[in-house]
Parts: structure tokens; sequence; C-alpha cells
């Protein structure tokens, strides 16, 4: 029952693969803002496989079509439900597998918790589940980038051991970032990343990766301590995306191996504001947003699909080896991209609305 | 209105440093339950400062008085009210920092959403906060043993650059982690960072650190997806927790760096239940439990008040040099440990509840 | 941001009059429950207006889809997404309505509350917004009678003046009730009420009821103190549908006027279990079920909309004259009917989930 | 795990009869709002027994003290503690009645539900619980008159069968309400109110009663359809009551006799604003305010303690004649009456917050 994320800006999704369709119903998204299909499309066709040799060769539409919440193209305040159709289902791919619990997947935990499980697919833990995330974080987004000029953007940091040097946070965008299929803003990097990429997929292998995110023009004050402090809602949203490990704000675990006095962010005045002079905070302290960027980082562990042979046990823990023969993406941060710019998006629009209460 | 967390085992915190008081209600606890202050006390007693040459050197008594809730030494399923009066209050102490936003400390940012701080201590965003989340954890955890068996043990794996040699996760226990001040099992490792505490100390400076937590006998199935995953749960409840940077699960930020056949955990039997060889996902699997040990790292930055000397600004962005005067940790790991627990026993508490309405 | 109801039993309905469809996304349905769209459309079915001539003349086919959530007609624990497209819209009917709010309808309202309003119809306010708490209802409802054996049976009570005698709650099924357009088991009373609504109908004018209900075989236990009480909760959820004024459990108003020697219900051996000699109570004590059957009594002022013609004014405060030319109902109660149960049904099955965690 | 109302202005309340103390939590209290206990203690010294000779004779002192979220008499945005210690316990007094489930209160359904019940007085269900409500919703009040000039008056409108004449609920005020002990403003009705509570108590019985409150100045706009709709909140908040049966908003019950033309409420100009002609409507349509005055009704059965002899049966089955001896009043309207406001004022308070984010 927890399909429902957000306070007063909420997104309930719904669907899983080869189910009729995925959406999402968004629930206290203001009214009169400017919304038509065209603004969810073009996050969900950022989001879609196919799209490039380095992804899963799925060719899916993907045409999110408003239902509710919208007249002549302005939102009523009333709940917008967003739906996109399943167009190719092929559930006969995975039908060998369905006495196997594949390894790191969910079907052996969705099996123990609903004593049920898809027989195709992942279901609900399968990656079209992200697409109602990314529909309604795109229409989160243009509330914050309309009302409150908040820009989000977030790349490819990592591809298994291969790290990009540090971005500048102040001044990526999108274009940069999809310039490569790879989504690393870094051109030399990204084709380091491509190889490897390349590499795992020639060994029927996949590999991991980091997705750093940057949120800026966030305004100062956002997040209700205690439980929802901005980096805890960050968080629980990061970490609820498929194949997530870890989550940094700021300094992250490198600022556990620091002193307070290198660690610490001096107040400067910036502009007539005041602000910070280093961000390890990452834009948020006690809780709060600063007004400084939010700097995020977001592990992904190697998808669980792999086509190499893998000793395993069926249902009942007889021995099998086991070769996935369906489609499967050998790296899933290119794509997470959007999904991780959608969460962020999601997490922002509640805590800007709730902070309404206090103008 | 964020003090609640949890659905069904809600704790709801208040109180901040130099009010009357701090404290929990904890709604939802089932009935029946053995539960005396006693109980509660033990793991305040362990996040209480003052306790070693490590620490703070204030020295409060942290009584916890259960107000409501319970009778002759059973919980009745009414809310449970927890309170701990704050006895040792000198606010005069931070009376001179009113005018200075501390760097890296909750000042600017509660003025910023509040309009109003607290003019002593850090208000809400102090240590003193987490003296509800304890009491309520120490509750929490008392379910989790006596129904489900669970056990969960915590302790300090890294304090600056010093880093412990990995801990048998099946076997750690509190007394274990106890033996040392700094509350890292291993005697050789807590000796140097017992040395490069008090070298920060000395240095007027303060040190951050990684906390590692092991919950076992954790029962499969717990955890709701998409926004309710196990693990989306523990990130927010332990970036909540003051000065917390970075969460892994499992293989957390390594396993990024991994491919997919190395990081698969395969099923095998175990004692006629299906387990996993290796335990990479750390316990959750599609954002459920798998009944292998939930495995996660929680990183701390340095402790914002240090008695050295900043460069900062005052609230209107004049220069000024700034020394804390008052009591200060150098470094919160050891004192973090049992709110590490406390935050996720109320987690896997109130998935328990939930899942149950499977049964 | 309340288009959800529930804590485990969720349903989050969007839509509106003339939005390309309305629905719901139901959460936390227990996995393995028997389900198919035709064990919604039976409700649906019922709600529809145009059946008989005591209804608005739309000829609506409201055919329900299940866009998620089961698979081979089983329930999977994921959320279920369902889906009724709007066929018959007619926006014209309402144009030359835009500058006059409706007396006693939402129209001035939500322009004061949202700064927009849908330009034809009622938007969300209108009575196609029910056809979501309906789809959800029957799910709900299907729940508890296969899990729990509860039976939930609502009936029309009263019609303008005309009051039908006291119902055998122990007996009244849903046959009995849908023996005539009217809804009321009482075949001399429903004729009056026939009678009633044609006159309105005549007079261009539109007359309000009652529709009482009754849940049997609800297990004792369910109710959630203080603020989640069973009659708290079935108050919200009566009171959240259009047109209703008032809420009555038990002896409602008529116990007001009571001594506590006459209300009181005695406890009694009832077939092995402690049973109350009378009802007074409507089934629930301190806010928690015992096991008698719940009885509810639901208000229901007479529809707004009639072809009389009303003084008023405009937008603006300038006098008119309004006449309403659209389709519209003069009564709604009989349509009404399987909506309280909807209503009903969606609060109990969320206690009984809740309770299951106490089991 | 409902002990918690509100969604942005949330109360938590916690205690029974005869447990330490009994509370609440405000979690989302403007901040620098001026708050002293003086300000909490107005309302709860209205609520308190043994004021009159109407009521039972305990003598409560109810001293609310504030531990957390104010400083130097301003909230600080943080949650807000409050403790009323219970220093009057007695509970021999109802040592004798714990095999003896008393008729139409909660000791059965308690013992269902939990599997336990408080061996004294009525635990969670006795009316000491309201003391938390009482004292949260003068903060509300506070909250909603200083920022919006909201004002809320509840009165007796009913004891028995002794009905008020309408009040004029434009003008209405507490000083009026209070100048007898029934809290009835209307000096003759509440004579002989007084004289049926008198012959009630006289007879060793109890009586039910109806009390009536108005909302005036409430801005237009607040209620969030669809399950969020005023009504249904209000609702709620008073079947949550101790002792409800039932509630009417604008013309309620009587609503459901009526014509549309004549229910209907036409719009005119109000210095300057529409505002409608009648108010049928109670001041909310479609679920959101109008400006209108709110006006609504809350049933109250006669309580269930009576020294009358009543045959009832033990926890067993075993009849048995029950006749109570403790204190207990022969009719709890009068002390309802601001348990009425203080729910009132929680829910308004809320909404007022929610819409806040649409500003």
């Amino acid at each position: 029952m927890f399909s429902t994320i957000g306070t007063l800006f909420r997104a309930t999704t719904f669907g899983e693969s080869h189910a009729r369709g995925v959406g999402v119903v968004i629930d206290g998204c203001p009214a009169k803002l400017g919304l038509t299909e065209a603004d969810i499309q073009r996050q969900l066709d950022r989001r879609r496989p196919g799209r490039s040799r380095l992804a899963s060769e799925r060719e899916e539409s993907d045409r999110a079509a408003i239902l509710s919440g919208t007249e002549n193209g302005l939102t009523l305040g009333t709940p917008i439900g967003l739906l996109v159709l399943n167009t190719d289902q092929r559930p006969a791919d995975y039908a060998h597998l369905s006495r196997i619990p594949r390894p790191s997947h969910a079907d052996f935990t969705y099996q123990a918790k609903y004593g049920i499980r898809a027989a195709s697919g992942g279901g609900r833990s399968s990656a079209r589940e992200t697409i109602g995330r990314v529909a309604a974080g795109a229409v989160a987004e243009k509330f914050l980038r309309e009302r409150h000029g908040v820009e989000i953007v977030a790349w490819v940091s990592a591809v298994g051991e291969i790290d990009a040097p540090e971005a500048d946070a102040q001044r990526i965008d999108r274009p940069a970032v999809d310039r490569t299929d790879v989504r690393c803003p870094d051109a030399e990097t990204a084709q380091a990343m491509i190889a490897e990429i390349t590499r795992a997929r020639e060994a029927a292998d996949s590999v991991g990766g980091v997705v750093t995110c940057v949120c800026r023009n966030v305004p100062a004050g956002l997040g209700e301590p205690v439980f929802g402090k901005t980096e805890a809602l960050l968080a629980q949203a990061m970490l609820s995306i498929p194949a997530t490990k870890g989550f940094e704000i700021g300094s992250g675990f490198a600022g556990a191996r620091m002193r307070g006095s290198a660690h610490n962010d001096p107040f400067v005045l910036k502009a007539g504001r005041l602000g910070t002079l280093t961000n390890r905070s990452g834009g948020v302290q006690g809780g709060i947003t600063n007004g400084e960027p939010i700097l995020l980082r977001v592990a992904f562990k190697p998808p669980a699909t792999i086509g190499r042979a893998q000793q395993t046990t069926d249902d009942e823990g007889r021995p099998v080896t086991l070769e996935a023969k369906g489609r499967h993406d050998p790296c899933v941060v290119p794509r997470a991209v959007p999904i991780v710019e959608s969460m962020a998006a999601l997490v922002l629009a509640d805590l800007a609305l709730i902070q309404a209460m206090r103008a």
C-alpha cells in the first residue's frame, strides 16, 4: 500500500510489465499550470529503452495520455490521470523461468510477500513501473520550473570502474548530458563508458554505475524536520528506484573521512543573500534547503538479468543452471537519468507546497 | 509536520534542547507486550553523552518516564507517551552566537524556514531530539525481538580515515560492540579510532565516521513496493538522523563498480528454506526482505561545532571569526550507534505490522 | 490532495465529467482475490443513470476496464487500476452557465479554491466522480464478503416527506431493494416515493431523501480509536459523497432524546458469543465494532439543478434568472444506494486489514 | 494507530484515565504564534467536570504544561508537547466491574480488539482522553482567530426532549453560552434543561442531547475534494468524540425532506463579495467553504454509566444485575461544548494550512 509518494503533491503509480497499462494519478498539482501530453512525453522518451545500442532492443512507443485533470491545456487542481498502454508484451519470453526464482531479482520476494507472482516479466518490479514516476516527475518539474525557477539535471558519473571527472554543477544542462548515449557529459569518459558497456554486453554480463543529480535555484527553507528532512525524503525517493544500493548528499561517504574544519561550509555574501563558500552540505543543513544547489549521488547495481550461465536453484532448492534468453540491458544508468530527475522533482514539489503554508 | 514516522507503528517525537523536555508518542504498538521504563532506559543510556572521555562532558540523567499506554507492565494497545525532562539546560553558553549562523549548522535554515529560531542550543536540530527516537526504537526493538526473534546490532566501522575490518554480521552482538568507548568491535581498530578522536579533540576539531548495522532474523516478505521498499524506508530513516550524509544497503556504492555475474546472489538451500549463497543484496530484493541479514551503512559528517577559529559571516553577511566555546563532541558516531539501531527497529516494526495484514 | 481514502486498503479516484475518463487506483488490495471486470460492472450498473424513468436520461455505458493488478483473474497484490471512459460528453449543454455560479452547486467554491473551474458540467464535483468510488467499493466488498462473510445492503428509507417503515436489518438483501426503481424494499412506500419523485419532476423541481445501510457479519474489533473510530471513518466516507448533509449511526439524533436506561444495549449470550439484546449502538461501542450489525443513515439534499426559474446573481453579483436546461435527476437517492454501500465497504475493508496486524 | 488527526496541522493525543497523564503533540503549528499555557487552560477549564452540580463531582485540576515548541511565548514551528498529569486516579472505584463488560461502554470492544483492557476506568475510551483534543484545539483556534479572524462558538441546543429555539448564528458568543451551567444561551430553555438533567440524576439515570456549532469568518476555498471535503472531515472529527451518534451540516436531515426550489441558496451581493441569501448549505458547497458561517450539529447519546440497576451478563454470558457506584455525569453535552469547538478548530486549521499552498 505504498504506491503513493508525497503529502500535498501526491503521485500514485500503478501498472506492471504485461498488464494492460502503466500510469499514475497526480493529486494536489496546483491549478492553472500549463500542461499538455507533450510536456510529459519529453521525459518519457528519455526513459525509453531501445533508443541506442546501449539499451535493450524493445521498441516501445510509451505514449502518455492525459485522462483527467486538465481543460484547454491548463490544470484544474483536480487529480491528473496519466496512462501509458503496454503495447509490446511478449509474455512467452519469460515462461520458462517460472519455477526458477532469478538470482537478485524480485521473483522470490514477491512470492514470499504476496503468495503469488506475475507469471511473466518482472511484474511490478520491472523497469516499466518507472514510467508512472517519470510521467509524474515531468509534471512536478514543470511546476517547479515555472513557479520557482528550479532546474534539475542528472547525469551518469560512473559506469563500473570508470569515473567521470567532477562536473560543473552550476552549469551542466540536459543537452550536454544527452550528447552521448551513455549520458555522461564528459566526452572522453563517455567513450570509455560506452566501451565498458559494450564489453559487458559481449560478455553476456552487466555492469553497474552511479547517477549524479543537481537541483539549482531551490528556495531556502524547504524540508520538514525531523523525519521529512529534504535529504531523508530524497533518500527514500532514490532508494525506491529499482536496482539502487546507495545514496549520498553533498560530501556523502567521503565526508565521513574528513575533519570538521575542512568540512564546514562558511557563510559568505552572495549577490545580497547569505550563501556558503563551499557546498559540502549539498544544499541542505539540518534537513532544510539553504539555497545552494542540492547535490546527490545514487548507486545502481549491475542488472540482475544476464546471459551468462548462473548456478542457482529452482523454487524447491534443486540446483539448476540459468541463462537468461530475453531482452535485457547490460547497464541501466543511462536510462535511470530521467528517473532520478523525476524522483527529485516529486520530492521538491511536495516540499515546496508544504512550505507554502508558512508564507 | 513530519515529526511522525511510520504507518501502523507510528512514532511522533517532540522536544528540543533547552525546552522543558523531549519525548515521543508511540501509536500502534501491539497490546500485551511486556514494557517497563527499564526496557527503554537501556538504549537511552547507550545514547547518552558524557559516558566517556570521547564524548561531550554534559552529565544528563535522561530518565524516561512512561506517561500512558501500559498497565501492570503490559502495553494496552493505546498510545505510549514517553517523556525525558531536560535537566541541564545552560542556555547562556550559546547566547553570544545568536547573531552568527554557525557554519554547517541549522541556524540559518531554521531561520529561513520558520522566520524564528531557538535562541539557545540547536533547538530541534540538536542531538537531544534523538532521545525520542531512541526511546521509541527501544519499544520497536522489543516487539521485533519478542514476536519475531529479530536482532539488530550496529557498530562503528570507520572514524575519519580509519576503517575497521569487515565484521562477522552473523555473530556480532552488543556486548562486543560496547567493549570499547568507540563502539568498534575490533580491538586494535578501536584503539586507533580512539587515538584519532583524541587528536581531533586536541586540535579543537572534529571527525566523521561510519556506522554499520545488521538486522538478523527478519522475516522474508517485509517491504512495500514501490515507495515503501524496505531500503527506501531505511534510507529515509537513516538520513533523518542529524549529521548523516550517506546510506548504503548491501553492496552499496561498491556494487556500482561490479559486473552482474559477480554481484548476483545465487539461491541455495539453507536449513530447509531457500537462501542466498552471498548477500550483496543486503537482505532485500525488489524492495522486499528475503530472510537474509539486512546490512546497511550510514555516513556521518564531522560535527559542525568546533573550537578552532572559523572565518564566516554574521546574519547580515559581515565577516566574523567564530570559535565555539560550549561543550561539544569531537565525534558523534559512537553515540549514533543506538540511534541507527533505533531507526532500523522503527522501520522494521512498521513493515512487520503492515505485512501482517496479508497473513 | 485528498483523492485518496484509506490507510492499508487505499482508493485514489480521478476524473471529472467531460474529461477523457474517470477511474480509481486501488492500492493494498490483498493478493489472490478472484477479480474480473464483471465483479465491478455489477455495482457500476446499479449506479448508472438512465436506467429508469426516475433518473436522468443520459445513456452511458460506463464499462470498467482493469488496467493492472490482476493476472488470470486473480489479484497480484499490486495496485489495481480501473478506468471508465467518458463516452457521452455534450459540453455544450452547460456553456451558457459559465458566468453564472449555479446556486448550491460547487461552481462558486471551486473558483474560490482553485482560481479556475471546469467550463462544462460540474467537473470534479459532478456525480460522475462517484464511478471511481463504486468501482473500488466493489473490490472492497468482494474482499470483505469472501474473506469475512460481510454483507452490505443499502436502501432508500425516505424521499422527501415519505418515510419507509423500519426494515428488517437482519434479512434485507439487494434483490429486495432492487425490486423497484426507487430502491425502497417496502412496496407500498416505494409507490408513494415514485409518485413524489414524479411530482417533483413535473414541477421542474427536485427532492431529497435518506439512504439507510446495514453491514452484517462484521467481525468484532474493527475501528481505530480515537480518530479512526469506525463511526468516524464511516461519517467521513458518507459526508464525502456529493449532496450529503447528515449521518447517523445506530440511534442517531433520536438517541439524543433518550434516557440511558432506555438506550443502553444489555449483553446476552447469542449462539455462544456475547451479543447485545438491542442495537442502539449501531454495531459500534467506543468506536470499535462489537459484532452486531452496523446501522447507518445518510441524508441527501434535493439536487441543486432544477428546471424552475431561480433568482440569483452572476459571477459579479448582477441579478439573473436561472433555469437549468440540461439533463438532471429530480432525486438522487436511488442511485446513491450503491455509492453508500461502496463507501461502507471501503471503510470496513481498510479497518479489517489494519486489525489483522493484531492477529 | 489513529491517535493523529490532520495533514499539516497534526494533533497526536495520548493518555487514558488512571495513566500518569494525558496530552497531545501538535505538529505543524505555524511559527511565531503567541502561545502560553493560559491560552490552553481557558478551554481546558470549560471542559473540566466538577464545575457545577450538573457534572460529576471529581475535582481535577487539569493544569496543562507546555513541554516543547515555544520560546519566550512564541511558537517555534517545532512540535508542541502538552501534558496534563492525572492527579485524581482512584482505581479502586471500578475494580468490581472488571468481569462485567458495562452495557454500551467500550469494555467489550476494547477486549475484542486488543485482547486486554484497562483494569480501571474507561481507559482510553474515557472522557479524559478528550483533554488532549481540547488542548490542541485551543492552539488551533488561536491560530485561526489571529491569522484569519475565525470565530468558533458551540452551545447546547437540546437536552433529551427539550429543544432550544434557533440561536442567532451571526451573533452568539461564548459569554452568552457560559451564562448557565448547561451552556444553552436561551435562559428559559436552559432552566428547563437543568431541570431535566436534575430529574435524570435523581432517577439514577442519564440523558442525551445535541450540541450546535457555528464557525464564522471562515475564508472561502477551504476543503479538499473529494475525501477531504470540509463536511467530511468535520463529520469524522465529531464522530470521533466519545458518545456521539450523529452529525449534520446546514439543513441536515431536515434538508432531505425538502424540495430543491426551497433548499437552494441563491447568490446575492454582500458587502462587495458574493454571498448566499440563505445558508441551508451550512457554509460548504461541493465540500468547499463558501465564506458563509459553517453550521453543524452533533448528537450525543445519554451516558452509558447509570446508577439504575441493569440486567446484563458478565464476560462469559452469565446473567448479572449491574448498578454503577462510581462518579458519573447524568449528561455530557454541557462539557462537550468546548470539545466540539476544539474538533472544529483542528479541522479548519488543517484545511487553512493546506489551502495556503495554492496562494
